[in-house]
């Protein structure tokens, strides 16, 4: 069985366990042994099985500034099954195969009773060091040091305490190490694909920076049934590797000669892409996304992370005559509780498949190994077992 | 009869009328006979029975640079009756009565073809000063010079030559007063609340500028149901006249005090409107308009023109983070040929009023005084009669 069942011994009380704790900016985090305190009101403990290492574990794990903070436990993007709940606590119990989630979904806010949003207003999307509720750490290190939350998640420990709000139960058919990718990569691409946009069968996509992102926008995109997936990047390795993923064209963006980048998706296309999807988080891009959307009904989808204070500018004559529409997208605009089942459902039923994403697997004691591998560009997701 | 009957006798040859040229940059227009030439192959010549006056007409009469030229037949608001058709033309008839509109829609191309874009790409939207087909005049004074046409329509003369992919036979049923107001501000305002953003039932609106075509927008808003719908100008006056369109709030965007005007929508709808139409022109303006929208879901539809070159600028982290939409809507969405004529059914149904829109009407030999009037800000829309 990939998800054991536990005994309840351990409720109530706090839990010595192992985790990778991220202790300076750029250093190799180190295992240790922690103590994680038992689930308070609205609470859920939970055992991860496995954890996939996101590039945003990697930003916040080199960055020197806040809102970076160390000691840390980092990890966002994993699966794992119910030890213990807190008071309040009925939605789900004790051996529920679950996914933590870095977006709440509390269903009382008007965003979470909204199909519109996927954007609780009552704990709302930030990278804050605490719980989001109580705002106050669970995990101590031996010497009774607390140490710093990372998205509401952290799950590069064996055991890590989550909002009721951020968890979601999923069907226990799924494998461990396909589970995970929902709870960062796969949801937000194939969402900003599938729900943000709501790519139209048949129509032509444009996707700026095949990393693991982008590649989860082109499953998407080929799941809602379009025909021409056109990825853009830098490397050229990209194009054997985007194939797999749906990509059906390449563009390198440094060889597009005296024209712009833009100017050649407009002559493949054209007329330009139904749907541009910027995945890199560079102003310039997101402005020849734009441009490169077509005229009467493109839509460019903002993805990418920018430097903080960045600004996109944009042509007020272009906004307004060209019919076009420019948006975000935060975690694939899904919803954890409602839309994240029906997506697993569709891996269940082999409509979406995501073996392409698992390019490597590491036990928990090598996690540094999978920081190199992502930082290298030679993974697309390390998948991280806590327990093999 | 509104629009009588015109015998034949005039097809095939040039017709000598009277037409309001404007020969010189702010200067009176200059009501004078003229010789209309007869519509070329897929072209339409039409009698003009009224036409209003909007502010496009006014910015135009009075610019002194590109692409402002003169002498040039202004007017684009306007009602007619078919008096003869060129070669090729099957779809109107003598006697028709038609909306010539400054949108083409050619039915051919894959803009015209689908729904998604009301931006025809064969003879696509500009400030041309020549028919779009054969970049030629159709008009000539006495001295055989040649005046410019305007936007494709020109109708501040009693016959005009448009090409058939610009006219919309519509229901005689209407009253020329109020047909007229479908060629450019009604459908702009109502098609952008109605189409360009759907604004659903029970929604809150937020009108940026009352000018005409915030007017509309009320209009086309209240007709979609929206619940609150809050006009924002710097004259007071404004809210009066915003309550026969719709409008339910106001805001004196000069009053607000120690707050922006964001915060201040912010605060009044609990988070921001669902929906933001920017009717003025300004950058600044159109960034309150997205910061007043609501996380989650609100949609700023950029509508007033900006001076050239101007720019709109965005933070990176808002447009990825709050899941809001951007774009800009051009005749309100309208497909000429498709949704002109529906929308001019809801208006013969009663469910949409537009006796408001109506403050003064003239005789073409005073249409120096509709100009007035507009500049004044004493009128919504003056219709200019052609033949009362
Ligand atoms: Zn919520
Ligand atoms: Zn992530
Ligand atoms: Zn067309
Ligand atoms: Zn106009």
């Amino acid at each position: 069985m990939d998800y054991e069942k536990l005994s309840s011994k351990t409720a109530g009380k706090p839990i010595l366990c192992k985790a990778a704790v991220s202790r300076e900016p750029g250093e190799p985090l180190v295992i240790e042994e922690i103590m994680v305190a038992p689930p308070s009101p609205y609470e859920v403990r939970i055992r991860i099985i496995c954890t996939s290492l996101c590039h945003s574990d990697i930003i916040f794990w080199k960055l020197k500034v806040p809102p970076a903070c160390f000691p840390r436990i980092l990890g966002h993007e994993a699966v794992g099954v119910v030890e213990s709940v807190g008071e309040n606590v009925d939605e789900v119990a004790e051996g529920d195969v679950v996914i933590p989630t870095f977006m709440s979904d509390c269903g009382e806010c008007a965003d979470c009773r909204s199909e519109k949003s996927n954007l609780c207003s009552k704990f709302p999307f930030r990278v804050h060091p605490w719980m989001p509720r109580y705002d106050a750490s669970r995990f101590t290190d031996l010497k009774g040091e607390a140490l710093y939350h990372f998205l509401f998640v952290s799950s590069f420990s064996e055991y890590t305490v989550v909002d009721i709000t951020h968890v979601v139960k999923i069907d226990p058919a799924i494998p461990p190490n396909r589970a995970c990718l929902f709870g960062c990569c796969v949801s937000t691409g194939v969402g900003a694909a599938c729900k943000t946009a709501n790519v139209e069968a048949g129509s032509t996509v444009a996707i700026f920076g095949l990393g693991s992102i982008g590649l989860a926008v082109a499953k998407g995109a080929r799941l809602c049934g379009a025909k021409r997936i056109i990825g853009v990047d830098i490397n050229p390795e990209k194009f054997e590797i985007g194939k797999k993923f749906g990509v059906t064209e390449f563009i390198n963006s440094k060889d597009c000669g005296n024209k712009s980048l833009s100017q050649v998706i407009i002559e493949m296309t054209g007329g330009g892409a139904d749907y541009c999807f910027e995945c890199v988080g560079l102003g310039s891009l997101v402005q020849e996304a734009y441009a490169s959307s077509r005229k009467g009904w493109g839509k460019t989808i903002v993805m990418g992370v920018d430097k903080p204070g960045a600004q996109l500018n944009f042509s007020s004559f272009d906004v307004l005559h060209s019919g076009k529409v420019l948006t975000g997208s935060l975690f694939g605009g899904i919803k954890a509780k409602s839309d994240l089942p029906v997506l697993i459902k569709r891996y269940l039923d082999k409509e979406l498949q995501l073996d392409e994403f698992v390019t490597h697997e590491v036990k928990f004691e090598d996690i540094n190994k999978a920081f190199e591998l992502l930082i290298e560009g030679k993974c697309i997701r390390c998948v991280i077992w806590m327990d093999k």
